[in-house]
Order: structure tokens, then C-alpha cells, then sequence
């Protein structure tokens, strides 16, 4: 039998950056320089690039010199087709032995300059929305080490960047902890992945079973949620994601005053304690043990002093940790992890 | 915009049989001469074949003068590839002027003298496992008709079957009624569908909108079910599913004494109050008014006498009607549905 794969990048980077002048639109890019400092050698500005995540800036040949071994595009702003300036930057990164990995919606794989190249020089295109070939049907079987699985009330509140401080904080204690990414921005973060949401729908418990595989008793997967299960257009990535991951703990994350579900203004959003119940009722049919172990919110909407207010409200009312990771970090919600 | 489009098919059709000689492998066949008998124009059996669907036989070239628009690969032994004198048959199908569709695994498309022909000739290969392209994200959007989804405890156990006689009892009631078909057999059975276990994690419930879309107000859609809600590997389809249908009524399918998963032996059947439970939990989100019609079930390991019994303490227990539609037929759930 071959093993299982999933999406994976080779380390050090160099980040491309293109001509960008917004740091919005290098969020991934710096979110790499920020959670995997470690594994990047290097940034890449073209000309007008003004954008800096704090890494040196080095020309393709520069980087490759040094060992980069992938050069990931750090940037969002492309449209429908990769600019040809950005192609003959890319072809000197293949000829030089760098793979390229992106996430964004053009793949790199369907570009016939890039795929000629790539083929000649004997490089990789890493598309990480592209799902890996051969994913198993879901089996159920529990499997050895500790699981944790951000969940939430909705999309885009936090769900990734909770897990990433989660397994950060864990990383720092000692103990044995791996972050796993189920979507592009994750994937190109960490390093490797599942695009869980561009599985076909029969094999996403299965896609989640080989994201976060039997480790050892005392490690920890801290697996990043997608979707809601309450979400209108999503719930169906995340109910396969609940049930391959076979959690052991989740985290509920919800932005404190978002009372529609983004995108979809008919939809109220659902209360913590909906997502609760569900969660644990899904579950526990994989891992009777499943409970939740903390609530993480993005309280930027308001004051410190109206957050912390709201906060503590909330931690009366469901009785377990909450944090707001990026505000006030996650350190209780380990302690309270610990002590599950 | 253009219209949102499921896979479809042209009738009348003739049913290609190959060499089969068990009934049990020429079931697609079967079902389709029982469900669709005034679509069906002809049988096509190659020589030792014997399997009978009580369609009039005719060769290719008679079916073309007759008028037969596609021929639909009515067995499902196709081993890894398709035997050579088959390939020889559907090229003169496609000369003929006639589609060819098929649910096997080897897709038609995927073979280079059946595409090459078919380019040649015009004609379509449909592969009914290949989802429509441009598939939407789910909205929720409350659509105008009446919508029925069978659901399962499990997989393979009459989703399919029990939205058939649904479908067919209401038509003979003059109901008007549309069955929505999911998975291959019931996208060759009933000319159209969306085969919905193989489409993109992310779109599941997008696809379900597009496949019962807006209708008269007493117009009902059956919708067949896939997965189950419960099921360790297939649970994510199911929940799109029902999200994207947002049903008014439906359906709990079952098979008495079936008690664990089947091919999941570790995983008990879950119980029928844990079905309805979460079908209405999860239901609710998109159509305040669903609620369970009844149960059908499987009762072919029991005798007559026994099945009844045990029929008749499910209606007690649940309180609602409890059919078996191969044995017994549907009326009384037809009766339940419209009073409801």
C-alpha cells in the first residue's frame, strides 16, 4: 500500500511579493514570515513592491544560492491570468531548482509556459488548492494521539488563526503539537495540508482521516476548521471535517456583534450553544470523549474594556475558557486544555 | 447568466445489455424499463446475453430508425476497461446518431475511440458520474414548491426505491411530482440528475438547489436521499444534501434487523428517533416546516407475518406511517403526505 499524501511544501521559501503595495493583499505572505519564521529564507519585491514582512530581500538567484528550495507566492492580487513579468520570474525560479506552490484561484498547473518548464527543468507546480489523488472513503477508525478541532459559527472569524496560536502556544510549552491546514492560506502557512473544501463530497471524512494520521499518545493534532455546520452554503466540508477528525477537543470561534452569517444576510447566526450541541452530537458518533474545551472570539469590533466585559459574560454563561487569541492570547485556554 | 443545467438525457432509449447473463448485474437496465417503461424504446443484447428486460430487441441501426436518441449501458459488469466489442457496438450508436450514457466507473469520455467517435459523429458521451460544471455555493434561499428528501440510517437500504414509488403514487394520483435522482442508477432510471456525491466538498449544497429548483406551489419534488447523516464516511454528502433541499417532509428509510453500518461494522445503526432528530435539527435551518412523513422500510429478511408485526410496533412508537414500498407499496404514506 502507498502512503497516504498530503499536500506538502519543501522548506526554506522565498516569498514572492510581486509589486505589491498593500499589505492586505500579502496577508499570506506574512502570515508565513509570521507562524513559520523558521522555514523562510527570504522575501522577493519586483519593482514598485513596497510590501515588507520582515524578511531579507533576495533576487531568485540569490535565494536559490542560499538553499530556498520553494518559492511561494505570497500574494493575492491575481486576477484571471498570472501577469507574463511574474511567468519570467517564475520560469528563472524552476530553472533554478525551486519549486513554485500557490493558492490562488488561476492554478499554476493549467499555465502552459509554467507546466513547460516546470517539466524541463524537473520542478514542481504545487497548486494547494488541488487536493492530493487517491483519497480514501472515511473509515471511522479511532486513531492514536489527541485531536483538536477549531470550530465555528460562521466563516472567516478565526477559526485558522486560533488553531495556529493554539499550536503555537502548545509548541512553547513542550508539548508535542501539529498544526493541520485544510485550506490554501493554512496549507501555504505550515507547509503541508489538506484542501479539505476541494475534496469530492464522498471522501472528505476520508481526506480528514489522512490529514491528522495515528501519532503518539501525547501529541496533539490542532486541526484548522472550515465551513460551519450551521452555514447555509458550507456546512456539508464541515461535517466531513468533524467527522475524519475524530476530535477530542474543539474550540468554538465566533466574532463578538456579527449577528448574520457573512455573505448571507437572510441567516441569523447561531448561538454558541447551537454549535455546542451539534458539534458534540456529531462527534461523539467518532469520539465519545469530544467536549469543548474553550470559546475564542474576534473582538475587535469593540473596546478592550467592552470586550473583556463581554468575554466574562460569556464565560458565566457556558462555564469554559474564553480568549480572543489575537488580542489577548490563548495561554488560559491551554491550561484549561491541559486540564481536560 | 445561463441556465444552471444537471446531467441529462435524451429519450427514447435502447438499453445495451452486452453479453449479461444475471439479472442482478443488468439491474440499471431493469430499473429503467420498470420506472421509465415510456421512455424505453428497445433492448440491446449481444450474443450469449440472455438477461430479458421486457423491452422489444432491436439492433443499433433498427433502434436508430425508430428513432432512439441515446443508448444507456444498462449493466454494470465493466471490469477496468471496455471490452473491444463493445467499443465496436457504441461506435455504431454514435454513427447512428445516437448518445451513448453510461454510470460505470471507466468513463466513456475517458476512451479515446469512443470520444474520437463521438467528436466525429456529433454525439455526446454523457458519463452521469461527472457533475455539470459551474456549480454554485448553496444560498438558502427559500424556493417556491413542495420538496420531499428520503433519508437513510444507512446507506443502501431504499432511498432510492422509496422515492421512486413516492414519485410514481403521486403521478398516478394526478399529484404533480418530479423524482430528483442523486446517484447514477437514478440519473439512468429517470433521464436526469445530479450525481451528487461526486461533486466538490464546497458546492454540495449549491448543487442540491440547482437540482429542485423554484416550482409551482403544489408541485412536488422526491428527492433521492445519498448517505446518511450518521455514517462515518459519508455523513458529508448527506448534510449537504438535506442543507441544499431544504424539504418540507420527509422520509426515514431503513432495513429491519439490520444493526451495524454495512462495511462498518464497528459503527451501530443509529436509531430511527436519532435520524429524525437530526434531520429536523439540521432541516430546520432552511425550511421551518420540515417534519418527518414517515418511515419506509426493508423488511425482505423477515417473513410477511413478522414484517407487519414489526411494522406495526414502529407506527406505535413513532407515530407515523410505516411502509414497505417493494412489498407493500406507498399508498398510505401518499395519504400521510397530503394531509400533512
Amino acid at each position: 500500500m502507498t502512503e497516504l499524501k498530503t499536500v506538502e511544501l519543501r522548506a526554506p521559501y522565498l516569498i514572492f511579493l510581486g509589486e505589491e503595495t498593500s499589505p492586505t493583499y500579502a496577508k499570506t505572505g506574512a502570515g508565513i514570515a509570521h507562524w513559520r519564521k523558521q522555514d523562510c529564507l527570504a522575501q522577493l519585491n519586483l519593482e514598485g513592491g513596497t510590501v515588507d514582512i520582515g524578511l531579507p530581500k533576495m533576487t531568485v538567484s540569490e535565494a536559490a544560492k542560499q538553499g530556498a528550495k520553494t518559492m511561494i507566492i505570497g500574494t493575492s492580487a491575481v486576477g484571471g491570468s498570472i501577469p507574463d513579468h511574474w511567468l519570467e520570474v517564475m520560469e528563472q525560479a524552476l530553472e533554478a531548482g525551486l519549486d513554485i506552490a500557490a493558492g490562488v484561484h488561476t492554478k499554476l498547473n493549467d499555465n502552459p509556459r509554467l507546466s513547460h518548464a516546470a517539466s524541463k527543468f524537473g520542478r514542481e507546480l504545487i497548486d494547494v488548492r488541488t487536493p492530493p489523488k487517491n483519497i480514501p472513503v472515511g473509515t471511522g477508525r479511532k486513531r492514536s494521539g489527541k485531536r483538536l478541532l477549531t470550530v465555528g459559527t460562521d466563516c472567516a472569524l478565526g477559526k485558522k488563526y486560533t488553531a495556529l496560536a493554539i499550536d503555537q502556544a502548545l509548541t512553547d510549552k513542550g508539548i508535542d503539537s501539529s498544526f493541520r491546514a485544510t485550506g490554501q492560506t493554512g496549507i501555504l502557512i505550515s507547509g503541508s495540508g489538506m484542501p479539505i473544501d476541494a475534496v469530492v463530497a464522498d471522501f472528505i471524512s476520508g481526506a480528514a482521516e489522512v490529514l491528522s494520521p495515528d501519532n503518539h499518545q501525547d501529541h496533539w493534532d490542532v486541526i484548522e476548521g472550515q465551513g460551519a455546520l450551521h452555514h447555509p452554503g458550507y456546512a456539508a466540508v464541515s461535517m466531513g471535517l468533524l467527522m475524519g477528525s475524530q476530535p477530542d477537543a474543539f474550540v468554538v470561534c465566533t466574532e463578538l456583534g456579527r449577528e448574520k452569517v457573512k455573505g448571507w444576510p437572510d441567516f441569523d447566526l447561531p448561538s454558541i450553544q447551537d454549535v455546542i450541541d451539534r458539534t458534540v452530537d456529531i462527534g461523539k458518533r467518532v469520539n465519545k470523549n469530544i467536549h469543548c474545551v474553550g470559546i475564542s472570539v474576534n473582538s475587535s469590533a469593540f473596546s478592550e474594556q467592552e470586550a473583556k466585559a463581554q468575554m466574562g459574560q460569556l464565560e458565566k454563561q457556558y462555564g469554559v475558557v474564553v480568549v480572543d487569541p489575537i488580542r489577548f492570547g490563548v495561554d488560559r485556554l491551554i491550561e484549561a486544555l491541559i486540564e481536560s
